[in-house]
C-alpha cells in the first residue's frame, strides 16, 4: 500500500506521517517512511543542486525534481512495495503539479506527464491532502526555511487551489482533511480511511 | 545559426569544432562554443551527480541529462542565438537519443520527446555527424575516461547505428562525415556545408 501525504508547507504532514507510522508499526506492519525531494543519496545531491545552485531555468528545475523522483521510486518505493511494506511518503507527484504548475507558470498537465514517465505510472493507493490556508501555513512554519517557502502568500494560495482541484478530480483516491483540526483528530480521520488494524 | 556536432567517443568532435570556430572567428563572426553535459555551472554540478553518484536509475539519468540541457539551452544557447551569434555545440539531443536509447534500453522516441520539452523544441540548423567505427573510436580515445566511455564495443556499435538512423531520417538537417578522413579534409567538408565566408 502506497500512501502519499500532500499539502502546503506548515500543513503538518511530518506529524501525521509519524502518527500513522506508529499506529501501523505497533501492530506489526512493515512501514517505510520516505520523502521527496531527497529520499535517496542521489536525491540529496540533487536537492543541493536545486537549493544552492543559483538561478535554475524553470524546466531544468522541473526535470531535476522528476529525476529525484525517478530514482527514489525505482530504488526505494518499488522495492518496499514489492516486499509488501506500507510506504508513507511526504510529497509526491501532486506537489510537483501544484508547486511547479501553479507557481512556476509551467503547464501542470505537462508536469504530471513528466512525473508519470519518471515513475512508470506509479500512482498512490491513497493521497492524504492536509488542507491548510496560506495564513495558517505561514504561522505554523514559524520561519523561512528555503527558497520555495519564502514565496508570498498568493503563491501558497495558488498551490492550495491546485491541490484542491486535483482532489476534486479524483475523489476516490484522495482524503482531504482540514489541517487546522487538532492533530489527534486528524490522525483518527486518516487512520479510519487507511482502514488497517 | 545553431550547429551541433555528434558522434561516438573518439570521433574528433572537439578538434572539428575548434577548426570551424577558428575559421568563423577569423572573419569576424561572434562564435560561441559550448557542450553538453556540463556547459553551465549547474550542468557541471549535475555532471558530478551523474558520474560520482553510484548507481543511477535509468530514467533518473535521462532526466538529469534533460535538466542539464534545459538549463544550458535557456541560459547559454538561446541568449547567444538571440544576439546573432553562431553556436557550435559538442553533443545535443541526438547524443541522448543514441546513448540512452540504444544503450540503456529506454525508448528513443520518449528520450527525444523529453529533450524537446526541455528545450522548448530547439532543433539545430545543422547537425554534423562524425561517423566513427567502434574500433577507430576506441583507438582514438586512447584511454577510458568515464563510465559511459568504458562500455564495450557492441554498445558503441548500437550508438553508431542509432546516429546513422537519425541522419537518414532527416537528411536535410545532417552532414555525415567519415571520421577516419584526415582532419583538414573533414574541416573543409564541414566548412563548405556551413557555407559562411
Amino acid at each position: 500500500m502506497f500512501i502519499a501525504f500532500e499539502g502546503g508547507d506548515g500543513a503538518g504532514k511530518t506529524t501525521q506521517i509519524e502518527l500513522l507510522r506508529e499506529r501501523l508499526a505497533a501492530v506489526g506492519y512493515d512501514v517505510v517512511v520516505t520523502r521527496e525531494p531527497g529520499g535517496t543519496e542521489l536525491g540529496a545531491d540533487i536537492r543541493q543542486v536545486l537549493l544552492h545552485g543559483g538561478d535554475v531555468a524553470p524546466r531544468a528545475e522541473a526535470l531535476l525534481f522528476a529525476a529525484d523522483r525517478a530514482h527514489h521510486i525505482a530504488t526505494v518505493v518499488r522495492p518496499a512495495l514489492r516486499r509488501g511494506a506500507i510506504v508513507l511518503q511526504d510529497r509526491y507527484i501532486d506537489s510537483s503539479v501544484a508547486y511547479q504548475g501553479a507557481g512556476r507558470e509551467l503547464d501542470p498537465l505537462e508536469i504530471k506527464r513528466l512525473s508519470l514517465w519518471a515513475t512508470q505510472d506509479l500512482v498512490p493507493d491513497l493521497t492524504v491532502l492536509l488542507d491548510v490556508t496560506p495564513q495558517d501555513g505561514r504561522r505554523r512554519r514559524g520561519q523561512v526555511h528555503d527558497r520555495l517557502e519564502s514565496e508570498q502568500d498568493d503563491f501558497h494560495a495558488r498551490v492550495r487551489e491546485h491541490y484542491l482541484q486535483l482532489a476534486a478530480a479524483e475523489p476516490g483516491r484522495y482524503l482531504v482533511v482540514d489541517a487546522s483540526l487538532p492533530r489527534e483528530e486528524i490522525a483518527a480521520i486518516v487512520a479510519e480511511r487507511v482502514g488497517r488494524p
